[in-house]
């Protein structure tokens, strides 16, 4: 086959000029990071600027070096973004990255493995339910979600894909392990607080219950958790409609205010009634690396599944979020598919864990990695270390607020979210925080509570530290004052 | 407040460590893609091995240079590893990564952007969408999938997602716009052929549907092709029970042996009755960079949706799958859910884009660097070169096959897949399967064809030479030799 021999060749980056480009990528980053809090927060273009910068088709001839995509990063890119890792990022909650964390990302890149089955990359596998088990003793986690009983613990992209997937076990539990197979029964009902993550009615419209099919429990207008009683009440008036309780979604550390719902007393009406409790810490799941932080997790030994983001606020990039459950058994028989293409010797012996059975997509990255490099390098009291940074800081910055007549503290700030305004209408509260965003030099978001606009602190950046929320306030405070002089 | 100034601070590492680190890892990746070819494909050590070798526990205090790190990756995790990267890997589809996709994927992970909505990082919703559109181009894709149009494109984590979300979106149109509110009614149907992905029964499960949901409907038994005709038969029969045809999943390309579905006929019977057609190219659609392979997607117009996985054969690393539709209001109309503490002025004018109502988690990584790096290093050229190599030495270990009386292709192979087997019995057939992968030179995996066992050789690793393939032949026929042997 003489003509086969002439091979046609891709022209591939070899190791050395990877060796090469790679040095200078991570220049570029270490110079980015030690710039970052130089810059505007946010970028002030108008929709569209970016996309006119670049070219509507991609090149015929490639062959650019990568310093000319470095180039039109700084160029194009780099002033089109909303710095999440400036110090002065006080947006939404933080989506810590580190350097170890990069770096175990780094790695997992390099290695290009698929870790859908244990028999795909064992190592990727055993690794993740190590990491887990190790995050599950961080938390101190209760040990019916370890790997040595019958839980367990994976990592999903994010808490919404782990609320997705912890509302799909529910629902194969509820009908009786009928699901998967005959499907959703409209009656099915979950429930979450007025403040649970949006992400908890996407999940129930996924799963094919409709929004109509989540229930909204009223809080506390005091303190923003969910009221047992009238989650008690949701669940009787739909049983008595003939409706089928079949998740209930509490919270610790809610999106506006980081309240945290009661969860001894709603697994208690959880287990009562047989319902699948899941446990939403996205946020502030990390500040249990904390012992004084814990009591924000009592209950848990009631829940059916827990998840908590490190990649928000324990210094590991996006995406990585670590999901537990109580029975693994119950999760994959939920989500199992075996087409004869993925049978392989490890799997039909039982002996292994395939991760693709407890998540939504098939594949899955080497995401183990960077939160073995995290943990390696801050070790708990290093994590420990940085929550408490966190927290100390939002107590500063509330200090000042409490100390200005003018401004009020608008929920209690157990962790590092600081929710406050000004003691006046709505829009001349939204007006403080599109004036301070304006700047370029903070970036805040804001909620309604109570139907009132209330401006949100969320404090949490690695480099974030006391001049950055000094400067923060010493903004608002100023600003306000224009504001507020006729 | 003069005790709030001892700051607690957490050791991060700071930019120059990183610096130094970073090199290090780099190195390190360059190391291994240097040498993965001298490597077992995949390690031969039992269950629990990797984890055995772990500690149990977390570290208390932290400041483990990240060199040793990479020592323990050398000796516990590597050894662990199945090299998808590896020339001589043939398993599954390949997972191809190359050095411009680390090199974009680091920038990502650098920057620590969250791109869930456009305000929360312009840029990276403008280099997506523009970048999904270079895709569309590439694939010479119908323009009613640009965003010039009324459709666009996402990236979405895999295939499975994508078909989630077509699914998703189908339901909401079956219904007239009412499954957001009131959920699912259980006689919508899902239709795939039984050589469909699992992922499509799987998300029909996933939206409530069951797996008693999805019709399988029957191949051309020659070329494992969907039959029209049955697919018309099927919808008949369901509506005549008063079921609800919502979606049918075309492939081009399937697992078991890269069949290519008709899809002209098959999206004629969907406008004919007014289903939902999303057409699954997760492997082969990176073949549509080639002009001659375009023929693949003949039909395509009558997609509501599409997707094919960078991530597989087009050298841009996992996560990476390119999902468009043709009406883009379609799918955030079925997906939106927009709490308080997300509403943005950009968001209300509606002139930007915010890719977290285009799929299933709410927060997103800047994953269009990676293709941008791919694109412009590579160019339309380089990425044909890296197809028509795999293409190639597909026909080339193809001939060695045909000519080997022994053996028989079990399918045809156009695009860099061959499935073949022993003219023997099927567990003839698995133990040369497993005789070649106990070598830990090769590494293959099987499926089954109208029931017979039958091997798979998927070709695409840019290591991969002919050499590789040739010995990977000799391997096969000399272990074929002995078993055939008495």
């Amino acid at each position: 086959m003489p003509d086969q021999l002439v091979e046609v060749t891709a022209p591939h980056m070899d190791p050395e000029e990877f060796r090469r480009a790679g040095h200078a990528v991570v220049d570029w980053i270490a110079d980015y990071w030690a710039t970052v809090g130089q810059r505007p927060v946010t970028p002030s273009d108008p929709p569209g600027t970016v996309a006119a910068a670049l070219p509507t088709t991609p090149p015929t001839t490639g062959g650019e070096p990568v310093e000319a995509v470095l180039a039109d990063l700084d160029a194009i890119v780099v002033p089109g973004l909303t710095h999440w890792q400036h110090p002065s990022f006080f947006g939404y909650f933080p989506a810590n990255t580190s350097g170890p964390s990069v770096l175990g990302d780094l790695v997992s890149s390099g290695l290009g493995v698929q870790g859908m089955l244990w028999a795909t990359s064992p190592a990727s596998t055993e690794l993740e339910t190590v990491l887990m088990d190790w995050l599950a003793h961080l938390l101190d986690l209760p040990q019916r979600f370890r790997s040595t009983g019958t839980g367990g613990g994976v990592i999903q992209d994010s808490a919404s894909s782990a609320t997705l997937v912890a509302t799909l076990a529910a629902l194969h539990r509820a009908s009786g392990g009928r699901w998967r197979d005959t499907g959703i029964d409209r009656r099915y009902r979950a429930y979450t607080s007025t403040h649970g993550h949006s992400s908890i009615e996407k999940a129930a419209r996924i799963a094919g219950l409709g929004s109509d099919g989540t229930r909204a429990i009223d809080v506390d207008p005091d303190t923003q958790a969910m009221l047992p009683a009238a989650l008690r009440a949701a669940i009787e008036a739909d049983l008595a409609a003939g409706d089928v309780p079949a998740i209930v979604v509490a919270t610790i550390g809610t999106t506006s205010t980081t309240a945290v719902d009661p969860v001894p007393e709603i697994g208690a009406i959880c287990a009562e009634y047989g319902i699948w409790l899941h446990v939403d810490a996205a946020y502030a799941g990390a500040a249990a690396v904390c012992p004084e932080l814990r009591w924000s997790h009592a209950g848990l030994e009631y829940a059916d599944s827990y998840c908590f983001d490190p990649h928000k606020w324990l210094l590991t990039g996006f995406d990585c979020d670590a999901f537990w459950v109580a029975d693994r058994a119950e999760l994959i028989e939920a989500l199992t598919v075996l087409p004869e293409f993925l049978r392989n010797a490890a799997s039909d012996s039982g002996a292994v864990i395939d991760y693709r059975d407890w998540q939504v997509p098939l594949g899955r990255r080497f995401r183990a990695l960077k939160l073995w490099f995290v943990l390696r390098w801050y070790g708990a009291e290093g994590l420990q270390a940085h929550i408490r940074s966190g927290v100390r800081l939002a107590e500063r910055f509330a200090d000042q607020v409490r100390a200005d007549d003018r401004f009020e503290l608008a929920a209690a700030h157990p962790f590092a979210l600081v929710c406050f305004r000004l003691r006046a209408d709505d829009d001349v509260n939204a007006a403080l925080l599109a004036s301070v965003n304006a700047t370029g030099r903070v970036h805040l978001t804001h909620t309604r509570l109570a139907g009132r606009y209330t401006l949100r602190m969320a404090i949490g950046s690695p480099q974030t530290t006391a001049t950055h929320i000094d400067d923060a306030w010493t903004l608002l405070a100023t600003t306000a004052k224009d504001l507020l002089t006729p």
